[in-house]
């Protein structure tokens, strides 16, 4: 069997200019989730970054892109609006996509999803515990009853997403609030899943529990076809 | 209780040049469907079209706008991304949005769905049957088992269209299609009921039945709250 | 307009037996639910009860019902299942069904479900928090961005239920825990609602915010229509 | 890896009583379905008999089913409630099921969805056509834009099923009628898939399209996990 061929894109401006992000991730966020990705059996990980030309997502890297992992925080305005269109266009033809955090702000995941994707948010790295909901989902295998982060930034409800497909976890927070934590959606042929954690000021990819889930949405979100839009003048089946 | 204030945009071009339309058609699309829903008790329907400056979409015409219906064929490209951010913005808020026909293909329906809404078609005149789905939804309130339209444009699957919320209609068509082609979905706080019925050449809006939909995804869709998009930093709201 | 006709059915034992529950509903929990819902406008409710003849829910009751609101905790196995089948009849046909707290373990909503509608649960009288998903929805009017009860019953997820059509409230538990509160199915004609709170030792039913989403619920789940089953041998409206 | 352990069930009366099910059934229609299944990799399928002690499906045989296939007609009510029990706890508890044809009235079925399941339906031998609405689904893998069966009984909409959670196959007929052909649905831990063709007096199970849905939808409800219900007085995980 193939690989799963994915490539992690992450904005890479944080990992410059922050010590205390660089301290946590002196390898840089893409590269320990890519690392991880390696290890599992079956998945064949790359990155890509923001300062690459076209954001290291050429027609090649993306010819040669099963699921793409999207990492972004601080400069989602500077995504060029070409290569969100040309991603778009790959997910609608059976690409897999995997946003993470703060990628709910992306062009690209709103832009699939219609809405504002906003929610409430405070950054004061206390505990979070990410209830598993749907046990039986090929993105929990391996999962308990709930996943505990010690300390993370929060992100509460309302999120302004249109009503998931499945929704995998939901998120308890210390400070009082609650977030729909994992959801899918399909989009034309394409797998979406949004995973909440990972925020740059804490080790969260170094959570193994983290890592499996995003290993096991990998796993799901590989396209079963791929399939190019038409929108065909079609003639009549029956004699009319 | 005050009226339902609706906007029937009309893209307004084929009714210039094509003389089939304007036989069908000598009080414009646009005017026709208006002054339907005008005979309703409870709404108010005034029209906008594309050749108006802002397309006849202006922020006061859209502060007055609870409900839009929108028509467009051959000239969606003319609309301008920053008149169709607006009135995405004003969905998200609350406003109900109707898109008839042809518009799944607007930028409109397009930007808020996330897919390429493409679909199989043939002009053929032939005959189309929508079975009614949900008889208790209130947008087939009135209406049977299901209606004739003796002579229609064929839409036929797959549409590319996320899963709707509801599912409304589906269609039979003599020439050996199906067709989803009544569908509901939120997004924000805004709902969108999309109609397949409505071709520029036949009739359609002419038929009381078609206007009894049109009149019922009206009253569906007016909006419970019009609520302004935030992303707020947000204190904890236990001690930690 | 003619008033949506409640009938608010309550197991009646724990008001029997139980001095503190006495305490807090001295004019037994049906009757304060019902004499509430008489005080908003358009709503007319009556009460019916496990220990009456038929439960109360003769067909000559059901025949006059719009809306049944459901309370039963200990003696969910002492409800005949001719009557539940009744019941299940009317609201497949379009009757509303919201059912409350502990009646997640009834017969009728299990039945309509399909599924355990099991949870983890503790008795431990602290702080809940219900955080409003869909401000837009008709059952959320008047309600702000979550509710508080200080003394409550925790349930948990995993709830197995069907993926809700809405879901409009998720709780937050101070022991650490989430679940959904105010979910929302259709299942044949009728719509069901199911809300969370309620337990007989905490008074919840005196909460105005509390009864505010139960006269919401009571307007929402009114039937549009009332339509027997028919599983019809039909002719072809087709020449074939 | 193990192969898929698939029981398929048939109520096995027509084909004792019928000349016209027995030519076309001469192997009986469990063992064609069995048989065909046997041939595809990783499958292994045994049959089990309305007439059979226990109707076959003894707690060994449902221990030893991964995926369970029910065709059923003339004799739903002479399903044991007790086995029909034992059935759902299991499909609740993970196991797959695939209801054919007429299946959509039988208990199992029916108890499932919480709904009447019931429909229009003719007897006239005339052609349907499936689209396939989901090419990147699993279960229509292989599958083209849509699969032609030239006699066929006509069931038609409105179909009384909960939303499915994936509409799969819409039909078409000659006759004039749409129905939702493929549903999926999850209940518990178990995926549902219902696919309408199947009548006993065509040769549908001999058609290789169908048979490769039905292989396909082997593949996709195969369970994740086998979980036993509980409802768990849980203590707290935080300090309250």
């Amino acid at each position: 069997m193939k690989p799963i061929k994915v490539t992690v894109w992450n904005e890479f401006r944080h990992e410059k200019i922050n010590e205390k992000v660089k301290k946590i991730y002196p390898d840089v966020m893409h590269a320990v989730i890519a690392n991880s990705l390696n290890k599992a059996e079956g998945i064949k990980a790359v990155t890509a970054t923001l300062d690459q030309p076209r954001h290291g997502l050429t027609d090649k890297v993306l010819e040669n892109t099963d699921v793409l992992i999207w990492w972004g925080h601080m400069a989602h305005n500077e995504v060029a609006d070409e290569v969100v269109e040309k991603v778009k266009t790959k997910v609608l033809e059976g690409m897999g996509l995997i946003v993470l955090h703060s990628g709910h702000f992306s062009k690209i995941f709103r832009s699939l999803l219609g809405t504002n994707c906003s929610l409430r948010w405070r950054e004061d790295g206390q505990k979070e515990r990410l209830w598993n909901i749907e046990p039986a989902h090929p993105i929990t295998e391996g999962i308990g009853e709930y996943i505990e982060l010690p300390h993370t930034e929060m992100y509460g409800e309302r999120f302004d997403i249109p009503t998931p497909d499945k929704l995998i976890f939901i998120s308890w927070f210390a400070g009082g609030e609650v977030f729909r934590s994992g959801c899918t959606w399909q989009r034309g042929h394409g797998k979406i899943f949004y995973f909440r954690p990972g925020h740059e000021t804490f080790p969260i990819f170094h959570d193994p529990q983290i890592i499996k889930v995003i290993t096991n949405a990998v796993r799901w979100a590989k396209p079963t076809i791929m399939k190019k839009d038409s929108c065909p003048n079609s003639p009549a089946l029956e004699k009319i």
